[in-house]
């Protein structure tokens, strides 16, 4: 746990998968003939929403990497106000490596949680590997941290506590609750 | 158990906060370049809804408040005969303050059911604070009465039955459908 | 155990509540300002459908009763070839009435599964009362049958195949499809 | 273990059923006067997709039986780029008939991923038949394998890796993404 706190506190950039993430993976396709081919709709959990944004106004940066590339996601980030929005990236690591370079940031700096195996490339690197409690026991062993909330449930609202927490920001974030 | 039924006597007015309470907390988006830009549905449970029309039956006011705005919320409002419909509220608990010096009522006559922290403000004030089984244990910490169903499966009904059970009208509205 | 094959023997007519028998009981309500006003979606088990069709095929007469009315609930039972259905119905018990009068059949050849206090008339009447594993502990404690499985997800199929036991048919059933 | 190993080993077609298996058997219907008259959406998991995808890069065939028919299905199944799509098929025996003879494979060569009993007549005759975890016992106790997650929910994703294992390809598999 100690090592765990240590490893959050340099973090200045959280990356977010997706699907199985900010998702619980379900993908939902539609049979009407207007609809777009793809996935028509995305599910996301009020509560991730709010870690985020609390996330932001504490002053880290935040960004997502997917494989696939919907319009729902990009309204879903837009209403957050999350500016690392990277949709349709095949070679997360690609994107990954562009993303700390363009921020200037070492490994050690970043956060990532991803729930499958081509998160791996990217979670091998970065300071804090996080992933899922519905991931596989595989993907938990590759990762610093596992949530106790299930995907699209909580589990990215639970990193954002916890790194807020392990900066020593919470408490004020509170305050302002408590009021 | 004694100290949280005197608790739900006095209460006139019973709150709902909507994502997290009256929902799972599922936020749906829609990749339909038609469809609103913001969540297409909400997904509310056909059981909360009969609790909150025994609540009116019973002569108790109604109420939500909520941070987002849709046009879903409004329309399962319309379908129950929900009176007082405060959507776009950044600001929960001025809006709440506005609601009860409208109504002439003390905090002591109110009860708040939330589940996030932005619930906070409101659920110090009033008489009986009430959270769902998946709100944090923080959240749970800040609150009287924690259900035991989830959010958007019960938790709402929970609810509506403790308060008329407390005030002795629970007995009376069985008696119609034991006939 | 033995009192409740005796109480499936004479059933002739089995009737299904919709929301939270048929469904899990979530309701889902568009934001689109084209979609209907009520509810947009209702979602069904492909395994309560299967359930069904093969107590019609053993020659049982199937049949809904709902409070609420949608497009989506005549277009399930269409699919599923269910000849009785009756939508919008506020008054269950003189639906219930008209039917088993219209059918020529007592109460004790009518099996009925339903979840709240608003089919508590019809199933105190029936002679056979089913409720689902979900319903509260005070609707469970007024049925014969209480479901292992929840509303939406098996509960409907439940029944059927206790029906179709108590009466001996189930073994024909399945020597088709072991085949 | 040993002789579902030994099963999974000459395996070069596996076939899923689609409701109940690919998806959790839920079965959404549209009150939308213009949404087609059946089903409107399936939901698929991503997890379950990539699993499909590496059996196929691991050059195994991979195909789908269903009863139902629906545009959702056919769109799923293209963007995964999975060739035999057989939907509408009352009589899946047939269509499987079918299918190993243009493949020219035997029996032993087949796996097989059904939840219901019309699933019967070829779980019975494949050499490795599958079945998931939210499955009747009685379907249960005619299948080699039964799933530890879900319908929808990751049951085809292990079947994936199960035989990727039991044939020694899953290492290579997770070597890529262990670069």
């Amino acid at each position: 746990m100690h090592e765990l706190i240590e490893r959050a506190r340099p973090v200045r950039l959280v990356i977010f998968d997706v699907d199985g993430v900010l998702t619980d993976g379900r993908l939902s396709y539609s049979s009407h003939p207007d609809a777009p081919e793809k996935e028509q709709s995305k599910v996301f959990h009020s509560r991730d929403g709010l870690g985020m944004k609390l996330l932001m106004q504490a002053g880290l940066e935040i960004g997502i990497i997917t494989a696939r590339s919907s319009l729902a996601v990009a309204r879903r980030m837009a209403d957050l106000g999350v500016p690392h929005v990277h949709q349709g990236q095949q070679d997360k690591l690609a994107t990954y490596q562009n993303m700390i370079e363009h921020l200037a940031l070492s490994h050690e700096q970043v956060a990532y949680m991803g729930d499958d195996i081509i998160d791996l490339p990217v979670l091998r690197r970065v300071g804090f590997a996080a992933t899922v409690a519905d991931a596989s026991e595989f993907m938990q062993s590759h990762c610093h941290f596992v949530s106790k909330h299930h995907s699209g449930q909580g589990a990215a609202r639970e990193l954002c506590e916890f790194i807020l927490n392990a900066q020593g920001r919470w408490d004020e974030t509170l305050a302002y609750f408590l009021r």
